[in-house]
């Protein structure tokens, strides 16, 4: 009994064996196949023609996502823990709309559940390459977390003080209907999306968005300064370069000898 | 009295204690929800059915505000000087929509006034982490405005330039009605904002608005380079500069000699 | 015989004689021609005019590069090397399709055919200064590769799940007629183009949207810092690096000793 | 004659005088304000109601600009070289309007040549400051025009190929009438900028479109980050690091003792 837990553990969770890796490409390929069938179902035509076979697809996964949380559960050895983490919610989410469909109609809501399966990719990506280069670039997100909320706080004030204006001098008849609308438009115009639906049409409406878009276009420049510097910094110090005990200077990671001074660094390494 | 004074001191300018903390986190819920008041106000819907709350919590943020500034102005020794700062009449700009709306009718513009009270938040985060983060993009910004300007008088040039080229080229019957609404199209052409109210016609217009594009979408990378190098330079400097304990000189903290006197500055790294 | 096909060999593949020089610029000059043939023949008004003489130069062109085909597989002592190659293949569809023209009718898929001649351009450009610098950004882009497929990855999970919540949402009255339709809404938004023809309409709608366009504006930052990273990291690797005479090793090029080995480099710097 | 002359070439060409300093400022307003007339006339209300007036402040501009010119003919003893030069050629533009107006009708085009005056400000702004951060821009720009060449013609060659394959897939029925309409909409596409104008129709040109849009979202950062690297290697330069001749070390420009070895620079500075 150990033993079948054991080698499913290593299936499940690993990825070193030949069939951890077989199952993984084959739940990849069901998340992914899921995806298509609510992409597939929300089309009018589709639904219509193929309902039949869409909801018998739909069970199959189901049925195999519950199969596969039914042993994730079984062989661990702390299911709580599994149950209350991150994954494990995501998993039994996965699990959940098929079976919430029996008992409620109107299942539109349903739909975002089941789209969210794809959250569960992430977790089969856990090969050493993409997740290490992941890891990098959180933690540089997560270095220069405090100048990103700095910078998007100064971005919602601007934000609101320009709605605010923008509200009392173009007014209900130009569409800017209420302060809520028109930082709606604000957030449309400062990151240069830019719709049309809503658009200045009075001679100081259009000069302030004007300036507002001068200023979308140029502070850009500062959050991409902030993730670029720290990803950087995070890159150098990572790639593990050594000093100099004698001179100082900084040397690669792989060399014997100070490039400046000559000194031999020993082989510590 | 000295007493009271010092501890409303410590409670309304400081946060180093629980009481000065509490404080600044009620100042901030209040701001939050007299923003939100604005907002809900400016709904048609919101504003005929719950007009008379409206009224009344704005009023009683407003007399709290009203407090506030009063107890500001008591406890500090030079309040003229606060009075005349950016915050102090920031503060006092808090208070004026309300007691302005009693004496005038159309009080559209008052709206505005309501909503810059948000400006009052940034005080309340001199929490050190933000403001030293605030503190670095600021000084990046400022050491290389010289560059901005140079690279937005550049923009602006073309802008006015290209304006005038598409008002001759397209005219009246395409939109572009007059030099100003020209100015307005090329801006939100170059920011890459594109609204699609007013957009070239002729084959000539479309040609010249498409080069105004690739140069609006090319030249982002300048403001970028600038901000991006200005900002790591800043950064790269000030982490950990020492000081030279015989001539006083800033080092950067990787120095083992001062770089003006000499002087070795031990090995306690 | 021989020295003819060697003779032919520098004129159609060198570049370092006066001859190939001038076949290069004479086959850049035939390409930008026959695209702009395609572009004339795209509009309505030059088709119906200019048929004829269109026509003519099209199959001039064509001919042309059959002969040049020819050539090309006659003078290498390989040819299948270079049929087979992405090159060759090119070439070869550069003559389809005014042949399969002849064979079939409703041409108009072979006019994307004709287009792609335009990537035979590339092959000319092979002068040393732009394919070295070309070579930079394809390798700096090709090292950060890992991070820019995580990236590419995060903002696909981000847009299927948002473009599934505006769906069930907005739904078909509002324009979202199908996950599909709202995955498209969805890259058009948070690549910040924004052309409008789907906007969303409800208020819950227009918060998921404003989130998604704040993100978009965001997160550009991420790549634009990573290349720029492995850009510059590369750039400084490149410039002059020199190779121990001892061992070997490749070193920076301000080293003054051999990383690896210790040997001085001598001063001649 | 000679000392007034060489008094009014300081007043003209210098601006070290005081008298320098207000005639740049006294050209500097008047170009502004040239600028102004040209917009306010191009607005019908104004035109028809202040015509008069826009007249006369056209002519007297006008005729201060000629009489400038005159004198900047006058004083220098190469007047050709001036002449013929960049600026001179944009002076002579500056006069050309009024005076082609009373031999021509239909002065549309003219306003073009009118708005050019604009450039002129960037010869007064020759002040140290500015000319030396425009200077280090332009310089990094020509330093990586090698680079920003090889990236506009890939996006070109993507532009024209997503272009040519949009009009086959779209078609005349969904606005994409031909090829050159076709590349406009790639370009507004591709930029972000989105009109909607122009936009995809069926399922298929969506889906490239989709492309389209992912790819000009993510290449931004290639040129961000070639400008940027470029930048701060000259501005590296430019800042005249110094090497150490004992230890190599690179010290900031005012060091006097390399701060690795501390080993004195002498005193050339």
């Amino acid at each position: 009994m150990e033993k079948i837990k054991n080698r499913l553990n290593r299936i499940i969770f690993g990825t070193d064996t030949l069939a951890g890796r077989l199952f993984d490409l084959a739940l990849l390929g069901l998340i992914v196949l899921s995806i298509i069938i609510v992409m597939l179902e929300s089309i009018a035509a589709y639904r219509l023609r193929y309902h039949r076979f869409l909801e018998i697809a739909e069970w199959t996964i189901t049925i195999l996502f519950f199969i596969e949380y039914l042993l994730r559960i079984w062989i661990l050895d702390k299911p709580w823990k599994y149950i209350l983490s991150f994954y494990g919610i995501i998993d039994f989410l996965s699990i959940l709309p098929s079976f919430a469909a029996l008992l409620m109609t109107g299942t539109r809501g349903l739909i975002v559940l089941r789209a969210m399966r794809l959250i569960r990719i992430f977790r089969i990506l856990h090969l050493p390459k993409y997740s290490e280069e992941g890891r990098l670039i959180i933690k540089s997100l997560h270095n220069s977390r405090h100048k990103i909320i700095v910078f998007l706080m100064t971005v919602i004030a601007i934000v609101i003080i320009v709605a605010t204006l923008m509200y009392s001098i173009e007014g209900q008849q130009n569409g800017f209907n209420s302060i809520p609308e028109s930082l709606y438009w604000a957030i449309v115009t400062i990151t240069t999306v830019g719709y049309g639906d809503i658009a200045p049409q009075t001679a100081t409406g259009k000069i302030i968005a004007s300036i507002l878009m001068l200023l979308g276009y140029a502070i850009i420049a500062v959050p991409t300064g902030i993730v670029s510097a720290s990803y950087q910094e995070l890159r150098r110090k990572e790639k593990g370069q050594k000093e100099c005990p004698r001179c100082g200077t900084e040397n690669i990671s792989v060399a014997r000898y100070c490039h400046r001074c000559g000194e031999p660094f020993g082989t510590d390494e």
